[in-house]
């Protein structure tokens, strides 16, 4: 990366972020009813434009493949025309949810007579960093849209055609309407875009990052606008002991095999000494002919060896990872504290589950452990904006400030103080 | 700055980071009865300690009379046995507000029966960067108490002894009533320190700097935690045509005039052209006789002109500055639409106030300003945690993530989803 390629892409993400704040502060105004119609405007517009769009996710899959790209991303990134159906699905969803603007957040009267009250605006420009699938594209300027936001976009190279003819015929669809095309950008150049995009302090109000861990990390390392870090999970199931074994097998079964490659889904089981006979068994020689590797320590290892069951020893490494797929670290622990200070250690605050009968136990558990989602017999794959009700998820996030779990359209808005007076001046 | 005195600051960072964490952890299962209590004792002990405190005290302004500190400075520096107790009282205020942790901020029972519910817990550990008030020491570390926080202050040199005495007496306070005196710890190394807290990842939940532009800036650049940006304040008076004219002259003088060192303090004087022979040739003599420094476009400067008040011409420095004395810059707008895309272009997102008799024009400017607060027939100078209610104020944000406006205890605080269900799995 040369100086000159550095100040060419800060010049074009800075146009770019220009383009984008003038587009907000007219979506900033646009009423829920003509921010659903563009909506719908997008989804008939992606449909009409199937053919192109399939034809341009074509050229990225034959590079895809010339380039050996994983069977598993070429899946990912592959668009049908009943993919791009529901695509546009997508789109007419987001119609019919709730605006998230405007709705007033708390409000009082002051004893002197000013009203305030605490009003929910758009962010303004949210730069949206993520990588193969090119739905996201869409769903990311569907969920600016609604929630009155200009979004900057930057899909991952093996996306570059698809995500253009997306973008492309969604602007089209946007000025046809006279509306601003700016509300969706995308940003197609290399790196240092990146780095320009989340360093835009002044232009860019919001950047998240959806991605892989050195995705993530990349980006909250280099920003200096606000980030909402999304979706590391390293989430254990804690077995205590007394808990119902059945629902026990049940809920740890789940939460490693439903979908492995999510970051809901169960990296860690954590069983208590007392728990151990009536769960490990049967559940370890379930997790093995579901294909999942094991990971055990020395007492979970005795389990296994007597039915058999092959596992490796369990490392630090496998404490810590986020495996995304059919592998998973299992121990036995002496107590429910024990579990905590584990997870305290290994947890990445994701989706942390108790499976317990006893209720002084759930509560300790939900007081002491720290992380967006805590569950009290219930697999980590129900934390999902979907299956919360919230009818659109931006990701989960995994940070403190701002939004903990599943994301939708609220954690894309700020808020603004109005205080209306009749002349009141402090004294 | 050598490498040595780097690593040396960052162990010593991390170490306070980790009991710091470790003190949180109990600081969050604390119940509301508990924190008051120690709040209360807190209060005695630095009361108590008040002679200490003030011996201190003096020899931070025994040094500071040596550096020539201007006499401001050295004001806001001083403690006496006064403000020692109005110190401990706003520690006593604190026991009498609400505990944010625990509430409830929305919660559902899905069709599956999954009962979530999204309740209030503390950041963890916050980080707090400040300069000269050694009164901010005792304020952060009474919020972080309150908000179930562990503090890690960092204040200014030039009250190194004062903030030593506080943070040690409360220390002592803490550990007497039983409670982790690392709730509250002081770092008063170099600027490495300043560098390794805004940097320790996984240790810091949250960093807010209290100062002057230069420190934010340096920290929000320079930071990898989630950062709160507070209070820089270049905020606007515009006054519509048809306003009051008596109404725009006290709003616009209170503005200006009431406390001009703080952050919501009007620096710009916007005037629509058809009220301006209404409200400036007065409104410019009281300023100017309030001792106010008048920087004039040329259509305001007109005004001035024929009164005699004195005034210099305006320049883009005049424009963008946070005065933060008594200087204001002032000009004549032909509409309400070029008052918006000034303000747009030189304001700080704090507090931007509209004076009008207009109930579209109104609307108009509280939709289409982007800032924390937005103001209409009002002074600026209400923009503040006390003025709004919350009974305790740790900045203003201007950030646009987590936090916007007057911060107070809910603003210390994150969330966490708790999931309680009876065995559900995803199919």
């Amino acid at each position: 990366m040369t100086t000159t390629h550095t100040s060419t892409a800060d010049a074009r993400v800075r146009a770019a972020g220009e383009r984008a704040h003038a587009a907000s502060r007219r979506l900033a105004l646009l009423s829920r009813a003509e921010k659903d119609a563009a909506l719908m405007a997008l989804a008939d517009a992606v449909v009409a434009a199937s053919d192109d769009i399939v034809r341009a996710n074509a050229s990225d899959l034959r590079r895809g493949a010339e380039a050996d790209m994983p069977q598993s991303l070429q899946d990912r990134l592959r668009l049908t025309s009943g993919r791009v159906e529901a695509i546009a699905a997508a789109l007419r969803d987001l119609a019919g949810l709730a605006d998230p603007v405007g709705e007033v957040v708390r409000g009082s009267t002051l004893p002197n007579g000013l009203q305030i009250r605490q009003v929910r605006v758009p962010m303004g420009v949210v730069g949206m960093i993520y990588e193969a699938r090119p739905n996201v594209t869409v769903d990311a300027a569907g969920l600016g849209l609604k929630s009155g936001n200009a979004m900057i976009l930057r899909g991952g190279s093996a996306a570059a055609d698809s995500n253009a003819v997306l973008v492309a015929t969604m602007r089209r669809a946007l000025e046809e309407r006279d509306l601003p095309a700016d509300a969706v950008q995308l940003l197609s150049g290399g790196r240092d875009e990146v780095t320009a995009l989340i360093t835009a302090r002044g232009l860019v109000d919001l950047v998240i990052p959806r991605g892989g861990a050195d995705l993530i990390r990349t980006v909250v390392l280099g920003a200096t606008v606000p980030v909402i870090e999304t979706g590391i999970g390293n989430c254990h199931v804690y077995v205590d002991a007394g808990a119902d074994a059945v629902m026990a097998r049940d809920i740890a079964f789940n939460a490693k095999t439903q979908r492995p490659s999510v970051c809901n889904a169960a990296e860690s089981l954590l069983v208590h000494r007392d728990a151990a006979g009536a769960v490990l068994p049967g559940l370890l020689a379930d997790l093995h002919d579901a294909g999942v590797v094991l990971d055990l320590d020395a007492r979970a290892a005795a389990y296994a060896d007597r039915s058999g069951t092959p596992y490796r020893a369990v490392t630090e490494q496998a404490w810590a990872a986020e495996f995304h797929g059919l592998e998973m670290s299992v121990g036995v622990l002496d107590s429910l504290e024990d579990a905590i200070a584990h997870i305290d250690r290994y947890g990445t605050g994701h989706t942390e589950v108790i499976v317990t009968e006893d209720r002084a136990r759930a509560r300790q558990f939900v007081a002491q452990v720290d992380a967006a989602v805590v569950m009290v017999n219930a697999s980590s794959r129900f934390t999902d904006g979907g299956e919360f009700g919230f009818g659109a998820e931006i990701g989960i996030s995994t940070q403190k400030l701002h939004a903990r779990g599943p994301m939708a359209l609220q954690e894309l808005t700020s808020t603004k103080w109005v205080v209306e007076g009749d002349g009141q001046i402090r004294r």
